[in-house]
């Protein structure tokens, strides 16, 4: 197409006159996913300001005891010698030149990023006033997200808060959502294999292992919760489930997905380790399920179903050709229906869980809220 | 965590203040993803601004012989016009009110987002020009980013370019290689079912249709190009392996990359019905490789792999349990290995072609550049 440019051309002028931008980060939380960040950041950063011009200062970083702060940035040395504390089980108000937890708002100011990596009920208030003072908010903790939809609805509508890696981890789920509900698509049902645990413990159930015997596994390798029942109740399905559905434009409560836990309500009282032991009487109805989906060419995985009217988490037998039958062992899939992909459906697979691709989730957000936050170029 | 504000909560003020940003689009090449893309924008435009404070607004497009500029916007009924026309096999320079396409520059301002939904070959100085001027760029198009390396970088790096509707249609797949390396990932390889027509044409004849007789169908379907060689040559499936490559990081060219296509040289210089007649001739060679395939537990798909040292582009036989062979008739997927997804890899899956879908990923482009070029609010 000859077209021709009525104004000088100078290709490299405009590019290098972009300066970096730096985005000021204040992280809650040094479990798993917080320290993965921490280093990622450390590592990462030089990549990404050169990628994005986007340059990460974390300027404080708390646990439950106590915070460390410093206006300038956090030295590397300095985030070492946390993180090397916090791996080793200690807290950071046994540090010295720790703070009191309420003082890592002296550093928030406008513009500021901060990072919920906590799994802290108690956090909302907080990111919610921060996004009211312009400042952005990442979440990694997914209980903000579920509460009540007049309260959490300020985590789906404000263009400062971000929470992909709540689904998924570090799969592009929430993005694409997002996506497509920007350029005018209508999402019409999504479908989530979204706990890499209970994918695990029934991939294991389908190969022939009794129930209790992979349950046990997963419990000594730190695969679930210390208490299983946390993960085989579904109730983090159901919040994961909950988080989809809102970003798809249906305002769901938890009470609207029924959610049938992997294991009977008699078994709900006992200590974890009587639980355990009583799991074995389970064995056999769960190798019944298997075999019965095996001979009618399905197989069994425990899925999180929504669509705008409401939806379900239990346990689902699903047809062999289709992609989420294909997963196995921790692998997690979402399989969104919309207009624009009404018969062959959008689907993500991949590992959904993990510190190092969780933090790659958060790092995401914390990068698109520092351009959307971006005015002027430091 | 029981952090207190030190600065006044006003939940909705900030939130109110934020004015939409206007976005200025040129469009060139009114084809089918072009026509999707104008239709896209007038349906979703509203969505777009209350989402993500971004409103677009089309100042002209342009055909290969001439286009229609405004400069304070194209209104609805004008666009509606030019679109009726184009559908109808008409050109722009028959419409009365059209001016000669080089017009089309006037109502260049940095700022203003080109879209380049063309096929053609000569877009590129004009598109590197726009960059360097302050402007966005969106490829829809595939040939400059095939261009050598140093010419076609720029559409690589520059922070106001994106072409994630080159591979994959609207999925989310530069987006997500893009992600990845922000976050401070290192690609090790990626292998992409990036042709609808391939995969329908390899579908087929899996389930027992003769290759030629496969063929002709997706032929009079118009699902292939108009001689399909251009299709079988492989030559756009290489096309889209430099653009995963060179997305990755790694600068291979075209070259770099050798192609076996799905028909023998010697049926190269025949005219377009010789050749479909000639088809026949592989009929029972195609039939004897997917029953190969079958035997040893496999399913043949034409692929492209690449990794950091080169790739090639082919007719493989790959493993049944695989993401890959559970693909069936036109859907794309692109499966990523990395550091962080190293055993078990991300992939994405769903329909890689069609009008809406692909204008949908030239969209949302359009609206991350947006946002990256917004400084001010209007």
């Amino acid at each position: 197409m000859p077209v021709v440019f009525s104004f000088v051309m100078n290709v490299w002028e405009v590019i290098m006159a972009r300066k970096s931008a730096v985005a000021p980060v204040i992280l809650l939380g040094l479990g798993k996913v917080g320290r993965a960040l921490v280093n990622l950041v450390i590592a990462g950063r030089d990549q990404l300001e050169e990628r994005r011009g986007i340059m990460i200062r974390l300027l404080g970083v708390a646990d439950s005891t106590g915070a460390f702060v410093n206006p300038d940035g956090l030295t590397d040395p300095e985030l070492g010698y946390i993180l090397s504390s916090k791996s080793e089980g200690g807290t950071i108000s046994e540090l010295p030149g720790s703070l009191s937890l309420g003082e890592i708002t002296a550093v928030l100011r406008p513009g500021t990023i901060v990072v919920d990596a906590t799994a802290s009920e108690t956090t909302s208030p907080m990111l919610i006033a921060a996004l009211a003072n312009g400042c952005g908010v990442v979440l990694a903790n997914k209980r903000p997200l579920v509460l009540p939809w007049e309260e959490a609805k300020v985590f789906y509508t404000h263009p400062c808060a971000g929470y992909e890696a709540t689904v998924g981890a570090g799969l592009p789920v929430i993005s694409t959502l997002r996506a497509l509900l920007d350029t005018g698509d209508r999402i019409t049902a999504i479908d989530g294999l979204v706990s890499g645990t209970l994918g695990y413990l029934l991939s294991e159930v389908e190969d022939g292992t009794p129930y209790s015997v992979a349950l046990s596994r997963a419990h000594a390798s730190g695969y679930t919760e210390p208490d299983p029942r946390d993960d085989l109740s579904g109730m983090d399905v159901a919040r994961k489930g909950v988080i989809l559905a809102r970003t798809a434009g249906w305002p769901l409560e938890l009470d609207d997905l029924p959610v049938t836990p992997l294991y009977p309500p008699e078994l709900a009282a006992l200590p974890v380790q009587e639980f355990m032991r009583a799991a074995a009487r389970l064995d056999e109805e769960y190798a019944r399920k298997a075999a019965q989906a095996r001979s009618e060419g399905k197989a069994l995985r425990y899925l999180v179903r929504v669509s705008p009217t409401g939806g379900e988490v239990g346990l689902t037998a699903v047809d062999q050709g289709s992609a989420l039958a294909r997963l196995h062992g921790a692998e997690n899939a979402v399989v969104i229906k919309s207009e624009f992909y009404r018969e062959i459906p959008l689907s993500v697979c991949g590992p959904g869980a993990g510190p190092r691709v969780t933090a790659s989730g958060v790092l995401k957000d914390i990068t698109e809220i520092a351009i959307e936050l971006r005015k002027e170029k430091g």
